[in-house]
Formats: C-alpha cells, sequence, structure tokens
C-alpha cells in the first residue's frame, strides 16, 4: 500500500469526523456521553488488531512479536504524554478563549517538525522547513475571524501564561507523536502486535478517565459502564468506527511514513472540513478560507515534489554529462 | 551599484510614500490639488534625468542616443497604457468598493510575472511561479478585514463587470511595466535619455490631465498653472520629490533589473507600510498582517535563494564525483 493513499484516506476520515460529531448532535446538544467515544474507539481499535495479529501469526509462523516487559512498558508512555496533554489543554483554557486556542494549535505543525528533527533525527531542506511554516500559516489564515464574527481582538489579549500553556500543549502533542514513530519504527515487529500493546493502554487510560470523572461527579448519572450507550445513534456509532479507523490509519503511517506526512493529512482535512461544512451547513465562504487553502496547497508542493521538479538543476548538470566532474568539484568548494 | 540596494531603497521611498501622503493631510483633506502632484513629479524626473544626460554626455562622447522618430515614439505607448488603466480603474470603482479593488490590485502580482513570461520570454522555475503566487496571496492576506472593522462580505458581493474590470486594470497594469522593461533594455542607449524621452511623454499626458479636469470643472477653481503650488507645504513637496525618485528608481531597475523585482520591492513597501502605521498611527496590529508579512519573507526567498540552498541536490552529486555520468543519463532518461 502507497503511503498517499493511506495518507489520502486519512485525510478524508479526519474531515468526516468533525462533521459526523457535528451531525450526531439533537439541536447542538450532545444526548450521549461525549466522554465514551474516544473509550469506545480505542476498544475498536484494540480488537481490530487483535483479530488481525490472530490472523497474521496463521498465515505467518514467522511474525515478529516481542513480549518481554521491558519493551512493552515503553508503550505506556504515549497515554501518559497524552494525559498530561489533556490536562495541559485544560489548564490553557482557563486561560485564552476557545479561537485563539485553535489558532494556537497550529504550533503543533512547526514543533513536529522540530523534535522530529532533533528526537528522530531527520534532516529537512531548508525548502521543507519553509514549507512546514507555510503549512502552520496556511491553517492559521483559514481560521483568521472575519468582519461581523462575534469575538474581537481576543488574540493578543490573553495572559502571558495562556501562551504559554499553549506553546507547552503543542511541544506534548507534537512530542506523543514523534514518540510514537520511535516506537513503531524501533524494530520489526508485527504492526499488530505494536498497536495491541498500544491499544490496550489506551483503553485502560481512557476507562480510568471514565470513572474518575464518575467519581468526581459523585456517581450522579451512574457509573460508566451503566450509561455507555445512553442516547448512542446510528451517527454516534459512525463517529466511533470513524474515530477507531484514523487511529489505525495513523499507526499504520507512524510506520510506514512518518510524523510530518500525518501532520499534512490532519492540515489539509481540517480546511476540508471548513470547505464541506460551507456546503452542508450553508456558511458563508470567506477570503481567508481561498488563501489559507492556496498557502497549504503550495506547502503541500513544496515538500513532497522531487527538487528537480520545483528548481531549474544548473544547465550543466543537465545537459553535458562530460562536464559533470568540474561542476562537482566546485560545488565541492564553493559548500 | 547592485540591484538588490536599488530594491530596497525602492521598498523604503514607496512605503514613505503612503505615510508622506497621510502626513501632507490637514484634518483627513488636502489643502491642495493631489492631481498637480504626479505632474510635478514628472517635470522633477525630466529636469533631473536632462541634467544627467548633460553630463554623461560631457563625460562621456560615446554617450549612446537614438533620435530616430522610429524609436521615440515608442516612448509614448507607457504613457497611452498609463492614461487607458487609468479610466479603467475609474470605472472599476464604479462596481466596486476601494477596499475590493485594493484586494484585487494584488492580482497584478501574477499578471505581471505572466506577461513577463509570455512577451519577455524568461523563464520562471516552477518553484518561481509558486512563489509569485504566495507574493499575491501573502500582500491579500495582509488586507483582509479583521473582527470589528466596517464593511462586511462586500468582497464576493459585487457585479461580475467589477470583477472582469479589476482584471484588466490588472493586466494594464502588467502591461504598463512589461512594455517599458522592454522598451529599456531594447537598446544600449544611455537611461537617461530614455528616461528623457518616458518622462517628457509623462510630463505632456500629465499636463493634458489638468487641463481636462479644469475643462470639466468649467475653471471653477480657475487655470491649473494658477492653483500649481496653491496649500503646498513642506510636506507636500517631500510627497513630490518621493514620487519622483521612486519613479526614477523604478526606471534603473526596468533596465538593470526587472519587473519581478519591482513587483516585490512594490509588495514588501506595502506591508512595510502597514507595519510602520501600526507605530506611527497608533493602529492594531493584526494577525493577517503578521501572517501576510510571513508568507511574502517565505516568497522573497524561495524566489530569489540559488537552488542549491533552498534543496538538497542529489547526494551521489554532491559525494561522488565518479558517480555523476550515470546520474546525468538517468536524469535525463527520466525527463
Amino acid at each position: 500500500m502507497q503511503w498517499y493513499f493511506v495518507a489520502a484516506l486519512l485525510t478524508i476520515l479526519t474531515s468526516s469526523q468533525g462533521i459526523l460529531t457535528t451531525l450526531s448532535q439533537s439541536n447542538g446538544k450532545y444526548l450521549y456521553d461525549y466522554a465514551t467515544v474516544p473509550f469506545l474507539a480505542e476498544v475498536f481499535k484494540l480488537l481490530l488488531s487483535t483479530l488481525l495479529l490472530w490472523r497474521e501469526c496463521r498465515i505467518s509462523p514467522s511474525t515478529r512479536v516481542t513480549t518481554e516487559w521491558k519493551s512493552v512498558r515503553l508503550y505506556v508512555i504515549p497515554s501518559i504524554i497524552y494525559l498530561i496533554h489533556n490536562n495541559v489543554q485544560f489548564a490553557t483554557l482557563t486561560y485564552v478563549d476557545t479561537s485563539t486556542y485553535q489558532i494556537m494549535g497550529n504550533l503543533k505543525i512547526v514543533s513536529t517538525a522540530i523534535l522530529f528533527r532533533l528526537f528522530l533525527r531527520r534532516r529537512l531542506s531548508n525548502l521543507q522547513w519553509m514549507a512546514i511554516v507555510l503549512l502552520a500559516v496556511g491553517t492559521t489564515t483559514s481560521q483568521v475571524k472575519g468582519c461581523g464574527e462575534a469575538t474581537c481582538d481576543s488574540l493578543f489579549a490573553a495572559p502571558i501564561q495562556g501562551y504559554m500553556l499553549g506553546v507547552l500543549s503543542a511541544c506534548l502533542s507534537a512530542l506523543a507523536g514523534v514518540y510514537t514513530e520511535f516506537l513503531m519504527k524501533k524494530n520489526n515487529d508485527s504492526l499488530y502486535w505494536q498497536n495491541v500493546q498500544l491499544y490496550t493502554f489506551g483503553s485502560i487510560f481512557n476507562m480510568a478517565r471514565l470513572v474518575l470523572d464518575d467519581y468526581r461527579g459523585g456517581y450522579e448519572n451512574g457509573s460508566w459502564w451503566q450509561r455507555l450507550f445512553n442516547g448512542y445513534s446510528i451517527t454516534t456509532w459512525m463517529v466511533v468506527l470513524n474515530l477507531g479507523s484514523t487511529g489505525l490509519l495513523v499507526s499504520w503511517l507512524m510506520k510506514y511514513a512518518d510524523n510530518i506526512v500525518k501532520v499534512y493529512s490532519t492540515s489539509l482535512a481540517m480546511l476540508l472540513t471548513m470547505v464541506l461544512s460551507v456546503y452542508l451547513f450553508n456558511l458563508k465562504p470567506t477570503l481567508q478560507l481561498l488563501l489559507g487553502t492556496i498557502i497549504c496547497m503550495m506547502s503541500l508542493h513544496m515538500y513532497f515534489a522531487p527538487p528537480n521538479m520545483l528548481v531549474d538543476l544548473p544547465p550543466q548538470v543537465r545537459a553535458a554529462p562530460e562536464n559533470l566532474k568540474e561542476v562537482a568539484v566546485e560545488r565541492r568548494t564553493d559548500s
């Protein structure tokens, strides 16, 4: 399977997620407990990965599965990072409004690239760095509040703590991604076995959250397992399946592609959601959405197109093979 | 003299132009007839160029000066194009409001590149085309109306004629630039002699406009030469000198650099004006101005940086000269 096919699928499913979630509401309200959705999505991913692992083991006895605790315990770390991230996110929102938080969320595009460079030691060309910055600028542009929209000048007005927490949040989100890529690529273990480990911890942490919510709420609505499927409609189940599927696609990309591919997929998904919302929910198309889309498309092309498609190579290199030695020597002394 | 020095100077003077013009008003009104400013600027350029031409002829008797009518008459064409452009501009503004007109003005960045390619047959790499589009997107982004600003949703609401005239206006403006570059480069004539021809026609056409304005106004304010310096302050004279100087710099760039350099200079000047206005006139900095500036800086770097600074050349080319022949042959069969 080609990575760009998986990436395109991830873009489509991620953008459906926002739209399905909106459609799953009744009169702008959730009839179900939204916290149950990620838990069920984790369970769905765990079950599917277990099934696929079992099938893989039956077909090929050489399936690689590392079961030492020393290796297994590493798979708890993404769950821990996400736990911290959720709390930082919550703290950030006490300082800044949601639209400022959303704008700051674009920082994770840049922080992912930085951690990708630092921890995974992957080199990016200058043009690729510029493409990353443009991707963040493009998604931000599409979110600029237009005239007539409610809140005004809140963007540079929040206390400094809000911005610092926003940066921390972007770094944690990037760290989770980069660490997961490291985990998935560090050995030749079966993808399904790696998924089983990730999603076992994921399910446990999500369940713990439900338990904690119950405890904090004083069991007013009963225990979580009693109201697990309360108010679930077909659309709610589609939200769960969709969220689970995007998770599986991200896992695949982490092993066979990389974090930057994932960042492009999810950023383009955000734009696609906005474009689809214009049609589905009869919103007005804004100039900033058009501009943001153009910027992100340029960024995509800059990052992924082969260099010789973008720039004209020096004429000697292309035209006269017999001159190449001198050219190369010149270039070496230049640098 | 290096072209980037002249380009930087043009950026600074062009951005001062907007600020000086604002400063030359009293309580938001012009005490002088603004139409006299471009006329006097043309006369200033003509006088200075004549002086410089006279000096050049004295110093070097080999100064090239083509005085055949067949050549001289070509210099009237830019003035004619500007005349048509002014009328189209006027017609456009009957259909669209000024902020939509301003936004559409960014189209001339792209139209200039297209005419530059078609008429002057200059090749741009794909990356340079992308940089041009990003420059237009960046300047447009900086002009997106923020929340709380007066007019709303006027952008996609004007009649179609307004947009068509806006496109025509952008093409005429680009045509004038590209044609002037063709004129300046078509032979080795002295720059000053070329300027003298351009500005003679420029002065005549601007004077004709003043005469026509008087005729249309029924000589209510007397003839133009009677009120030529009425209400002029030191600042007004600085506006005239500044406009004249930018014109001379543009001429220089047309001969020794090109239209794209000019487009970058004036686009960056627009951003610089906005940034300076924030400080000078106590305006609020907007997120869109920040984003637009980042986009334009990226575009500048993409367009002008040498390709090997932007992309990593294939490792074989850099590392092992002895492999180069095969690489080059491969690349040839690829394309």
